[in-house]
């Protein structure tokens, strides 16, 4: 039997996990930094607590665990003898593994009302699965990092996590763009070109505007049923030019009788100005009318940030969110509001190996071998070690006393960047001869200072 | 719906969130300082690289992932028909949750074998999954923290893993006892008595004593067809005193004549000399001819630790390991010796819990909280919070005007130890009046020495 892994997943060996980990550092450092709490889920849901969030296309996606045991013992004749899988399902399986972080954080909000202080601020770093077709950048098996506030409808958190993006991806050095846009702007649009009760297909086709064109979304519409006078109104807004204010301003007259656009503006002026007074070295953010996000929870302002850095070529969306005014209600706990973002930690960790470029990679934190020579001289090799481990920095001791050359090859390929030789003049002089294998450079150092030498 | 979770499965809010992060953060450093490299694999693998691996009742536990879209097609007529749970399983379900890290460690080796360099290092530190009947102290979701080398019969390893052990227990401030036993010493017992093909047999029995006693084990070895000459010499075995090396030269007497036995009492000499000599600050080694350890694939020293702390009522076992000479063998590469151990993050962390002593959680990683009077002083509210979290300490503006009782009361919920406060007489002179919640004083201090006082 050949050894492999189902297709989607990864093993991360590492090089990738030094990449990975420079990046949840940096997250968690800064989603700590900035008031959020950790918090942990299970792998798997009960798949009724799952069910029905995320859409048709989403339920199937979905990756359900069968029952132990004899999971026919409740299975029904009548879907057995169909071969009805859709039946059978339920009767096979009551558990499933996390689609998102969203809806267990909501699950837990909702179990944990009585004892969590609002607003609730946490932020969530696990992986999540979906049943995806695998391609380029899209993965069975993937990570988010959600941070979220809930129960507090202060604009001062849309503030928060324009600074936290900015952080981010500063820390990170990847330059990117924040695009902005408010849920109750496209609902007044939606109002003012006469279909209101047409949000969803708005959204759903303004969405695309980066990608198709003005005039296929035009298309789509009048598919959809917008008549010809609604598609130039949709038109003029979405031709809107400026900067963040000004477009802002012509949208709030266009927008002014409608019920929800100046809301909307409001809002958004509201962010843009905290955005201004914070004094933050914020990351450009862009008014983009074109930005929709599917989900549907949604309900103001909303956020994502695309890769804008001469460096790579990715340009797609690496991370998303906005607010939400009833995300509990699906477990029966109405009106709480809240807002958050998600990085998805994959393609960002695909951009920083672009940027980085090849060859930049840490293959290894260890910072010296310590050379091997047999019997004689493992009392002294042994404190070496030990020595340099004590002060804090990452050592090995080669196994055996093979031969040099194998010594020294194993810390090359490994990158360790330097050996530690000690043989009986070292050890008589109390000393260790440290060589750099890069440049070749060697000198001998006193035991007590191979540490501070090869850190 | 009442929203629930899945039994044997746990949500980890804040306070447990940063207990456990303090055990990661520690094993992390301590692995990675002793030049162990970080892996990770997927979630999921083949049902077939897990199945056989952990015998019939291991295969059980595995929790089976269901095909997507329609499971049922490829589903066989007779297997439905006969509701047939056990053939139906390989026909609707190809993948499973990762039941430990051993095995996936193995497979990734042989996978990536042309690209790895011998002895490899690793740690990996994953959630696992088992269906196991939930207790105190079990779950079906909890964290393995392993640490393995494999392609090499350096007994260096050995101490190393003594080493590692004792530095992460010290650091975490647990009073433990490391048991330390060789397999080739349970072999050549086996042998002794006459029944060299009964190992695991006499394994398993000798496994036991700690629980239920030597009467009972020998009348399960009784059972097991040893005869009365056959325990009288396990009795003899069992009961032997002193201290570590005393045994073992008693244990070398006895096991003279054996095959395996001397092979055994050789290497256990060495560890034990190696551990003296490393000149590392060890925790107690007691060697214990009773520790058996379950799993088949040991060949040569295992491990096993146990909580002995005043402090504590836990006396089970939460790490353990060995040596296995062929772990990657069932996967098509053999004759790869390698020594690990796992360390048991739930239980730790229950250990952990209990000697912290209620009340000592820590509840945020917040330090301050900036109180919110409304408009006229936010340019400067949020200019505080700005320069505290830019010195590096986590800091927070409550997100409305409220009434300062409710704010103090937010603060003091949440832990957060600091308000910091700033009307007027403050913004004039460029200073914040900090107060600590705890003792109720409160100072005046520079805008930029808030983090400073409240780190």
């Amino acid at each position: 039997m050949k050894p492999s892994i189902p297709s989607g997943t990864r093993d991360f060996g590492p090089a990738e996990m030094y990449r990975r980990n420079r990046f949840f550092d940096v997250v968690r450092e800064v989603f700590s930094r900035y008031g959020y709490q950790p918090l942990e889920t299970p792998a798997f849901e009960y798949l009724a607590t799952l069910t029905g969030k995320y859409g048709d296309e989403g339920d199937k996606l979905i990756f359900k665990i069968l029952n132990s045991g004899d999971f026919l013992a409740d299975a029904g004749a009548e879907a057995l003898a169909n071969r009805d899988h859709k039946k059978l399902l339920p009767q096979i399986c009551d558990k499933a593994l996390r689609y998102d972080l969203t809806v267990p954080f909501a699950r837990y909000v909702v179990m944990q009302q009585h004892q969590l202080t609002f607003p609730f601020k946490r932020w969530q770093i696990q992986p999540v699965w979906r049943a995806d077709r695998p391609q380029k950048g899209r993965y069975r098996e993937f990570v988010q990092c959600d941070v979220d506030v809930i129960g507090s409808k202060s604009l001062l958190y849309e503030l928060e996590l324009l600074q936290i993006l900015s952080e981010v991806f500063q820390q990170l050095d990847v330059g990117i763009v924040i695009k902005l846009n408010h849920r109750k702007l496209l609902a007044g649009i939606a109002e003012l070109v006469g279909s209101a009760d047409k949000l969803i297909d708005l959204t759903v086709a303004i969405d695309k505007l980066d990608k198709i064109g003005l005039e296929k979304v035009e298309a789509e519409l009048k598919e959809k049923g917008f008549d010809d006078a609604a598609l130039l109104r949709v038109r003029e807004v979405l031709r809107l030019t400026g900067d963040n204010d000004q477009k802002l301003a012509a949208l709030g007259r266009v927008l002014a009788g409608t019920a929800s656009g100046p809301t909307g503006v409001a809002e958004m002026a509201e962010v843009l100005a905290l955005a201004q007074r914070s004094g933050s070295r914020l990351c450009p953010i862009e008014f983009d009318l074109s930005l929709a996000r599917g989900l549907s929870y949604y309900t103001g302002a909303i956020f994502e940030v695309k890769v804008q850095d001469p460096r790579s070529t990715f340009t797609s969306s690496i991370s998303g969110g906005g607010r939400y005014d009833d995300l509990t209600g699906i477990f029966g706990l109405p009106d709480m509001s809240g807002v958050g973002v998600s990085f998805g930690a994959d393609r960002i960790c695909d951009v920083l190996a672009e940027i980085a470029g090849a060859g930049a990679e840490t293959k290894t934190a260890t910072r010296v071998l310590v050379v091997n020579f047999g019997a004689a001289e493992l009392d002294y090799a042994l404190r070496i070690v030990r020595t340099v481990r004590q002060a804090g920095v990452a050592a090995d001791l080669y196994p055996e006393a093979a031969k040099l050359k194998k010594q020294f090859g194993y810390a090359d390929a490994l990158g360790i960047p330097y050996v530690a030789i000690a043989g009986g003049d070292e050890i008589a002089a109390g000393q260790v001869t440290v060589k750099n294998l890069k440049t070749g450079e060697q000198q001998k150092v006193a035991l007590a200072d191979v540490a501070a030498t090869v850190r």
